[in-house]
């Protein structure tokens, strides 16, 4: 069995099909060395017992996912979704969870203003901050690619968020950093650069592997499997473990295709896709 | 009828279902200024005619579309490319194009190499610059959403596309610069600084709009007349017409919906979009 343990699955890979338990041990037994769990597989469940059989399976957390997004076409809405992150971010410090991603959301409803989104976004991380680092629980911004600046997230590149963790947090508190995701970034054309930067700033709290289909059929269904499609994963894989970074690789798919198997069947491919992956996390 | 002088015609936006004298006629009889046409509506006719056809009807030809995608899997096919290219540009010299639109390429066949694609683009753009300076045409590097780059354009943002262009033309010589799409630039946190990088460059040779739809569900062929979708089109607009930009506001929109309609109903929906935008192009 080839050494999966600086790979991680995120459980949106498997199509939220089974519960977190089913899924804690089915990612353990394949030798996995962690998970990212959705917020609906963990939030109608006993939080501190889902961490339990986490550590009892010896699978650490490589990140808690998502945000609810931040802006928002009322005041008083987006201070709802800076609550709910709060709470969230509890759930987050239960499970150890590497870090909070933060998908930050696009437009507010019936907006055309970005610069707005993005000023409340920040505005929204600044609120954050506190609690995370009361908590213990790293903020991880994650640049979307820039196809779901609408809808989705307002920050599309890594140049982006390092700017705003610099304003947000100039004193690298370890509680601000970024999730980087091939998928989002493989065409930025700093992205070695940016990678490098976003290492030596100490902000690199994840990474997140997949691949870019050709042709690409649907905006937000149809990634692929690491290998599948036409990101150059060895070359970046091998930057960022040479940067040292010290988290697993996680693997993200979402794939209407891939979730028409059963978790088995698609953690068994997942587990060849990491394989395939792991000389490039030779340290 | 409202000022439409200020606008023009990319024929991509009625479908090419017409000839390209029956598309001149119809685009001057509803007052646009100018067009910009394909091609494959070109290339099959006699272009000397064309172009009296076109200084008859009063319409210039804000940009010729376009290039033949550069990057290539041999060095023989990468020269057919540029080849390919300095045909065209001597048609687009024919038709007194305002410029000739490089939208590059993506990776080149197999591969996954973006920066070796990127190199190849750089030196079949050196190597068509002197032509573009002989006949007196400009070269318009489109930067592309990064969602096409794997599969149509490597330069992705203005920032890369302006860097390119120092890099090759430092001089400015007024024959290398850009074309800017609202549609492929909107989500970028830096477009606004871009604009106007690009303008005091003397590097803005064209500037597109169309829209984009939420949700999107094509990447290539669901774009939006302006005002359907969520870009700020009047604050864009205005920006490049404050910077003095000279050209025509060009209307680039592939939609599978709209090819549905018959070229007129196409332009007297195209005649509403950009009349509601011609006070923003007010000197």
């Amino acid at each position: 069995m080839p050494d999966l343990s600086r790979f991680s699955i995120n459980t949106a890979t498997l199509g939220h099909q089974a519960s977190i338990h089913a899924t804690i041990e089915a990612v353990a037994a394949r030798g996995f060395g962690g998970i990212a769990p959705w917020r609906r597989e963990i939030e109608g469940e006993n939080v501190v017992k889902v961490a339990q059989h986490l550590r009892d399976a010896g699978l650490k957390v490589s990140g808690y996912c998502r945000s609810t997004y931040l802006p928002a076409a009322s005041r008083e809405a987006w201070r709802r979704n800076v609550e709910d992150n709060r709470r969230a971010l509890r759930d987050a410090a239960v499970l150890e969870a590497a870090c909070f991603v933060l998908v930050v959301g696009g437009l507010a409803d019936g907006s055309k203003d970005l610069p707005d989104a993005r000023a409340q976004v920040a505005e929204g991380i600044a609120a954050l901050l506190p609690d995370a680092e009361a908590l213990g629980v790293p903020l991880a911004i994650e640049p979307l690619h820039p196809m779901y600046a609408a809808d989705r997230a307002c920050v599309n590149t890594i140049s982006q968020a390092l700017e705003l963790c610099s304003a947000l947090d100039p004193q690298t508190s370890g509680f601000l950093g970024l999730a980087v995701d091939v998928y989002h970034t493989w065409w930025d054309p700093e992205l070695s650069a940016m990678i490098a930067r976003t290492a030596a700033d100490n902000r690199l709290l994840a990474f997140h592997i997949n691949d870019w289909l050709v042709p690409t059929t649907d905006l937000l269904m149809d990634r692929g499997m690491p290998g599948d499609g036409v990101i150059d994963l060895g070359r970046i894989t091998r930057q960022v473990t040479d940067t040292g970074f010290a988290g697993l690789m996680e693997l993200e798919v979402f794939s209407a295709k891939l979730w028409q198997l059963r978790p088995d069947e698609i953690l068994e491919s997942a587990s060849l896709a990491c394989a395939s992956l792991a000389s490039y996390t030779d340290t």
